[in-house]
């Protein structure tokens, strides 16, 4: 019944079966059951998280509500973080699951009490200016959620600045950095949580009580820069459609591929750009119309949210094909 | 019934009411009926492509299968031109539509006779390095299509390169020189077609006898570096969900946006960087957590892609809400 990689049409979301399971498996060996937090941004797949489950990870981190009522739904609900503020958060207190929510505001915590939320993080922000409180705030802000109800199990804080710096060295230092910020919010909040880290240091951060990453699984052209022992297991499988003097013209393009990291890579290939659906690209070998490339994507996370389905391929065998069921918000 | 603005769950997707209206409206006044083919790549909305049909464009472009497939569905196959080389055409020859393929190669053109494909386009290298043939080899293209059975209705020939030129003049005679191509092509091959153009030279290009145009709807910040009488009508609508120290963030992030030319706008803000679920970004005026904010994106075709409903908006009432039916392959 199992499909061939040359019967998917294309362009078609392809997940490399033993770079997954070796990229899964390191991971869980490296940092085991709860000390890992599987985020499922990067992959939006149930049936991904099902793999990390069964290797040990219960615990999830969710970015959006609909990624939190996915995860319920599919039983993977024992214990889902939505490490991101969210001012309406009814869908959330529905869930048939242990519910974590991260606040960082008077308002968060507001709107998390109002709308029947019971336990959350304060978020604290550790030098990457996105979301979180200021680290002194912090323990006033859990003092604030206390007095509304409301549990707090920890804190929360992303050193997302730090994980595009190559040297390891100071990518290592600024973790630290970061950390000794948390450290320090976590002494004036309490609970047992101090969640934090990603991809980029999931082995530099030894402070987090539990490690957020979610790259690791499936990779990507950003990532592979910093000497990770995960595996590219992420590409696009796509058709060659048009060869001209110089260039070939493959059928993945901008709404098949998130394009914030920059152009994809195709080994063999120089890519010059890309436009709605077509890539263009010099290839080393003359090109034929109706040759197949594999497509990097740059970006994993923004990637798979444009597929529907992502098929696990070995060799030339398409082994089962998942819903990308997570999507949207 | 109709919901208010503030109602919407963030991030969503809007489109103004009134600069649709004005886009299509001029469109119309100005390439009446056959002489426009709308792209529906930039808005994948068969209920917006309804409205083109309403004031006079029944044939539309296409760029997917799946685009032809659902405007099949939708009642809007009067006359559908998929401007893109397929090599599977299977799911094409079911359609109750007529049906209109681009060849630009030996390869192509066996597929479309063999899948029971019955029309097709030469499509024409005009000067932008993707798809299509050189202009001297367009007659013998046609040829080979027609001793396999097939009808050739004309040429295609999408002068992209030309499109980001801001100077008009300049973007004037690049326009030019593409069409001389594409008109030698066409004495060589034929037919009642010469298929071309774009939003960028929607009025520029007085050689095709229909223009390709689909942008000009919803329009983006690219093409409104360009002057064109077309207003923005396409924004996502997003949630302040955290304030700090000289920035905000709010939850429209790389998942919801276009990124391949670089980071949206936010009216009186200036906007840093963009995460998965993030924007952050300096307003002029102090933000609350709370306040509701338009993020313009900077390309409006893989924007409209990540979202599955887009939602009509006049004022601060939500008019209809229609779905993006087209996306995928």
């Amino acid at each position: 019944m199992s499909l061939r990689l040359g019967e998917l049409q294309t362009p078609a979301l392809l997940v490399d079966a033993e770079a997954l399971e070796h990229n899964l498996r390191s991971m869980a060996r490296a940092l085991p059951g709860e000390r890992l937090r599987p985020h499922v941004k990067a992959h939006k797949c149930t049936m991904l998280a099902r793999r990390q489950a069964a290797l040990g990870h219960h615990h999830f981190t969710c970015a959006t509500i609909r990624e939190m009522e996915g995860m319920a739904a599919a039983g993977l609900g024992e214990d889902l973080l939505l490490a991101n503020e969210v001012l309406d958060l009814r869908r959330l207190a529905r869930l048939d699951a242990r519910v974590t929510v991260a606040v960082d505001s008077e308002e968060t915590v507001a709107a998390a009490a109002r709308d029947g939320i019971r336990e959350v993080v304060i978020d604290v922000n550790v030098g990457l200016p996105r979301c979180g409180c200021s680290p002194e705030r912090a323990g006033a802000l859990a003092e604030r959620a206390r007095a509304r109800g409301l549990s707090v199990r920890g804190v929360m804080g992303y050193e997302g600045h730090a994980m595009p710096v190559e040297d390891r060295a100071k990518r290592h230092d600024m973790v630290s950095q970061s950390m000794a910020l948390l450290l320090k919010a976590h002494a004036d909040v309490g609970g047992e949580l101090i969640s934090a880290g990603g991809t980029g240091s999931w082995d530099l951060n030894t402070w987090a009580t539990e490690i957020q990453a979610g790259s690791y699984a499936l990779m990507d052209t950003a990532y592979a820069k910093l000497g990770l022992p995960f595996r590219q297991a992420l590409s696009v499988l796509a058709s060659v459609i048009s060869v001209s003097e110089g260039f070939a013209v493959a059928d993945c393009g901008l709404k098949a591929l998130g394009m914030d990291h920059g152009n994809p890579e195709i080994e063999g290939a120089r890519v010059w750009f890309c436009s709605d659906e077509h890539v263009t690209f010099a290839p080393e070998a003359p090109a034929r119309v109706g040759d197949r490339v594999r497509v990097i994507p740059a970006h994993v996370d923004p990637t798979v949210a444009y597929h529907d389905t992502l098929h696990l391929v070995s060799g030339s065998e398409v082994v089962e094909s998942w819903a990308v069921d997570l999507r949207g918000w």
